[in-house]
């Protein structure tokens, strides 16, 4: 059963990712193939892009252009944070009936899913035929249904990466280092600092996700049970972590910056500012310095520090996994070719296969993957709330990759 | 003439690097084909563990353990920040006559250089006869008479790399973005971060360094000027970057603390702690949101983000020149074998030959690099004081290697 005859438009929404456009040529490929979508547009900043009728003709782009894209960095389209209204979908549809648009794919997280659930809900509303699909992407790999989302395997890789040199920096230099790492609701990419371990004594030694409330006082009694054992302590920190004393349930940084009458940004998905800051890492060193830097717990002068990974996580170049970037790649052609042969709107999800690793893909709804976010599942997670279980290493080291040496003279190891 | 016989002590001290593992294994190659050094002692954290008689047994290690090592980032014998006093030097030196040293080889900056020439004096009044070799190793580039240091190339590799990926996540969702750059007295780190520029509106779009007084109201401007022509604008800052309204001469951070009344840390060189935290970018952030988010500047709802690259810079694996891993190979070598063919005390400098990139190792007195540090010339830095000129991406460029791919689609060239 083949889809209808007609354009397309595609757009990338959200955070962008190392692998995003991965998935935009993945897009471009299928739809050339198609046999039924004559023109692609590419929609400059999202629907941003679409209501603006910001066009760029994607089957005009050379081969070598296109694969030089995919391999480089953040949304080459240009990305975008915003929710569309009733009002921005009509506008929309007018737009599309002008170009003669028939499938709307949209790449991002579960914001940009939502979006595309909301656009075809009110294509259905409006009678507009409108086949829309979600193509998965996010850092943040909260996605529900689908065993991770393509842009995971990259970011945290990054991540890993960091905290191996960033051990062994402790290692050499030793004191308390904190590291902030990405992650709003869920921990996914905080806990892939673990997959750096390799030695015993490697860290991160402690590592605390939104999944788990975040208690101060339970936190600096876990950095100086590993200093007195270690004499260092190398510390990951999900930027979205919760006060557990909070009746509220807010984020560390929410409360912090209310405390400093700092104000906090939302975007149109009501999601508050958290990254591109470094105040949360500096307020746990400091927390860490007037509570432990003294006599009776760990003595004057110890060296702490923080770090915030910020941005780099989602968008450095070189450090990419190559199982994320090809699922990527194929995400982007699933949409196109599950639009088109099964005539349906809905998301990829990746199901993962038992024994050695590999996934297929599948077909879900909209609704399922719109909105609402995945966590970090239990068996993921240490008793004591500090720390990751065995099982999450399994689940991620494959969407990672070989990590790069972390060898050690055989004098030095004790 | 060949040197004396007997054994020999290595260290590494000061920040770490990604390739300061080369250099030592570079000792250790040089150091077991002198034919004159019978042992060779790796002190475990520099001066610390040769006073403390805490040694590795380098000729014990096996080949491949030592390749490993060579590509494992952060100094594989631990480090130190320790300026040694005279009685520190007598103690050392009737440690290093229980194991019948004559040689000692000390990998670091200008720091550990004064630390080699403090021993190497200490030694001579001492009547210890101890050929002093100094290994250069720093991510700032700022030792003297050397064209470039070993480890910058790295760290610079690195940092272009993220200004690659910030830009393109910049160009995606714009805004106004700052990212802070290691680089205590020089601003070669941050000088990097221009050579991730391929399209003519890439950023980094400003560059501010220690070599250049730095203004508020003209940071500001700048910024001002950049966003309105282009929508968005990318910023390096140093970490050291100079109060020019400071009769003192003090760093933006250092005034920054006092104000807040933090104390600042320092070492035993004497230099204050600017690494380890996002105070200076997130104030940065907070001057531009004050002063150009409002009517009559930029309007409001501007968005100003701030990342600090942190430790990160000098220790992630992975993304290693190898023009520079092969030359801090070389210069272990080199250092040992300069101090055994010659019979001197010293330290090794890259000379760069004219013509296509390769450069030659020539010895220097140790009253040459010793504590005191180089600057950017002015032929590097642009009029404005805002930018790199041509010809320090030029002397940079071989240095750091190609980079990933910056591709762009064509109908996003504007």
């Amino acid at each position: 059963m083949a889809g209808i005859r007609g354009n397309a438009v595609v757009g990338q929404s959200g955070g962008p990712t190392a692998v995003i456009n991965q998935s935009l040529v993945g897009v471009i490929e299928a739809a050339r193939s198609s046999g039924v979508i004559d023109r692609l547009l590419g929609a400059r900043h999202g629907v941003k892009g679409i209501l603006r009728e910001d066009f760029v003709d994607l089957f005009a782009e050379p081969r070598d252009v296109l694969e030089e894209v995919a391999r480089t960095p953040s949304s080459a389209l240009g990305s975008v944070r915003q929710k569309p209204k009733a009002e921005d979908c009509y506008k929309m549809f007018e737009a599309m009936r002008k170009h003669g648009v028939r499938y709307y794919f949209y790449i991002g997280g579960n914001d940009s899913a939502e979006t595309v659930h909301i656009v075809n809900q009110a294509a259905k509303q409006a009678k507009y035929d409108l086949r829309c699909f979600h193509v998965p992407k996010t850092v943040d790999n909260d996605l529900r249904v689908t065993d991770h989302c393509p842009g995971y395997g990259s970011a945290a890789r990054f991540v890993a990466s960091a905290f191996l040199g960033d051990n062994l920096d402790n290692r050499a230099l030793p004191g308390i280092k904190i590291d902030v790492v990405m992650g709003r609701n869920a921990g996914f990419l905080t806990a892939a600092s673990a997959l750096a371990r390799k030695w015993d004594d490697d860290g991160p030694h402690l590592v605390y996700v939104p999944e788990r409330p975040f208690f101060l006082d339970r936190f600096l009694a876990d950095v100086e049970e590993v200093y007195r054992r270690l004499g260092r302590c190398v510390v990951a920190v999900s930027e979205g972590i919760i006060d557990g004393t909070d009746p509220l349930k807010r984020t560390v940084a929410e409360i912090m910056a209310e405390k400093s009458a700092r104000a906090i940004e939302k975007d149109t998905h009501a999601n508050i500012q958290l990254s591109g800051s470094g105040a949360l890492g500096d307020w746990l060193a400091s927390q860490v310095k007037d509570g432990l830097s003294v006599e009776g717990r760990l003595g004057l002068g110890l060296r702490v520090r923080a770090d915030t990974l910020g941005y780099l996580q989602r968008s450095f170049p070189g450090v990419v996994s190559e199982v994320d970037a090809s699922e990527a790649r194929e995400c982007g052609r699933q949409a196109v070719a599950m639009a088109t042969a099964k005539d349906c709107d809905g998301s990829v999800v990746m199901i993962r296969e038992p024994g050695e690793y590999r996934v297929r893909y599948e077909y879900t709804e909209l609704q399922n993957v719109a909105r609402e976010t995945r966590s970090m599942p239990d068996s993921f997670l240490a008793a004591d709330g500090n720390n990751v279980t065995e099982a999450f290493l399994e689940y991620a080291r494959p969407l990672v990759g070989p990590l790069p040496p972390n060898g050690r003279l055989l004098g030095m190891i004790r």
